[in-house]
């Protein structure tokens, strides 16, 4: 499917927030999610739901331009079956697109989905996107690993340690900027670590999912600041960073 | 505390959303509210929670100034001590304020609530404000009424049937502009009614105020029509209508 064409005021409005070498050693990561007005990501567990215009949709791949990576957490990528390319690019072209592409990162610690068959290894064949980093808690047997992927292996249980987990892949792949889709789970996390996220960017869509959704709320009180509003035609974008909750004391 | 200016684009921004005298014999109703990103009123239950900038404070007693009767459920009464006057007017008068506020209509089935000692009661002494008309399920004893404020019995149990509370309400006391200005129960039940509620207007704060807090989400989805988002400095605000949902398929 084509992308819709880029809203002319988007670049601008996006400008401060997109990816710069970090000073320190750090990965920059951006935090990015479609929501309802209800905070709801989905209709429910399990269901994809479109949420945006398709001119928000284009500016998340205008977004993947501009990093090297993107994350999603299992939920998503058992649900969703995502391809996680770059359609956008500032050259219009249509072929090739696997190096505008990040790279994608999944996660997927107890080794439920298979690159084999999915969206994400029909791209890859047609060089339309990368191969995934798959993070799991242990490298499968030789016999039981898939081609054309990368396996991360983190074993730190089930609780994710995201700072050891950007720094490593920076470490290993050079993966300097991730972009980070969600789902809630996720979302929810990384909306706490004001230490490691960079930017973040939320499209709110004219809809409610009502209340059996797929909510985004994290466990506390989040505040933000350099915050920045573009709308479209029937979606709104929020550009802002997470405050340190202690300087707003 | 005096009003920050009504923004220049907000009366065209609203003008398609404000009281029309409907064609048929029914009022008009604004569903109106203020959330977090992650669609929370309130930090929690019985916490009274600054959300929107002082701009967007200001559009909502613009908007009280448009409408006859402005309407709260039960918690919001007990919780925020509300005074439900309207401090905005054209003429820029800061006195007699009562000729422009709304007419405050509170639920309080139970009578858990005392006009005595309100801000109501004070806004409406220092004629600042009208006085309320409070809707109980029983007539309290003459020694149990409250000088100054009207009863309005709705013997209908602890269910509301708004269409006829409003209806009533028109016939008794000639309210043809309904405000609803919450809390949570209320908005939700409303939500799902696109054959009485004739506006939506949210204001959206970007702050998140987490898991705990009260939320807006309906029991199911809901689509909405005629979107247009204003933006101020921190804020961003949804003006629209309510699908009815049998239209959209």
């Amino acid at each position: 499917m084509k992308l819709s064409p880029l809203d002319e005021k988007l670049p601008n409005f996006l400008h401060d927030y997109l990816p710069i070498e970090p000073k320190d050693d750090k990965v920059f990561v951006t935090l990015t999610y479609a929501q309802s007005l209800d905070s709801k990501i989905s209709s429910g567990p399990g269901i994809r739901t479109v949420i945006s215009h398709p001119e928000t949709k284009t500016m998340t791949h205008y977004l993947r331009y501009h990093h090297q990576g993107i994350l999603i957490g299992t939920s998503t990528l058992l649900v969703d079956d995502p391809g996680l390319n770059c359609k956008w690019n500032p050259f219009n072209e249509t072929t090739n697109l696997d190096k505008y592409s990040p790279r994608p990162i999944v996660i997927d610690m107890k080794r439920q989905w298979n690159f084999k068959g999915s969206k994400m290894e029909q791209l890859y064949l047609q060089k339309k996107g990368k191969s995934p980093i798959i993070v799991v808690n242990k490298l499968p047997t030789h016999a039981d690993q898939e081609e054309n992927v990368d396996y991360f292996v983190y074993d730190n249980s089930d609780v994710i340690d995201w700072e050891l987990l950007f720094l490593n892949l920076k470490n290993k792949y050079n993966i300097k900027s991730i972009m980070v889709e969600g789902g809630g789970n996720v979302i929810n996390q990384l909306l706490l670590r004001h230490d490691l996220v960079n930017s973040l960017i939320i499209t709110i869509g004219s809809v409610y999912l009502g209340e059996n959704g797929v909510s985004v709320s994290p466990s506390s009180n989040v505040q933000l600041s350099d915050v920045k509003w573009w709308v479209g035609t029937t979606d709104s974008v929020l550009s802002c960073r997470l405050k340190n909750n202690k300087d707003s004391s």
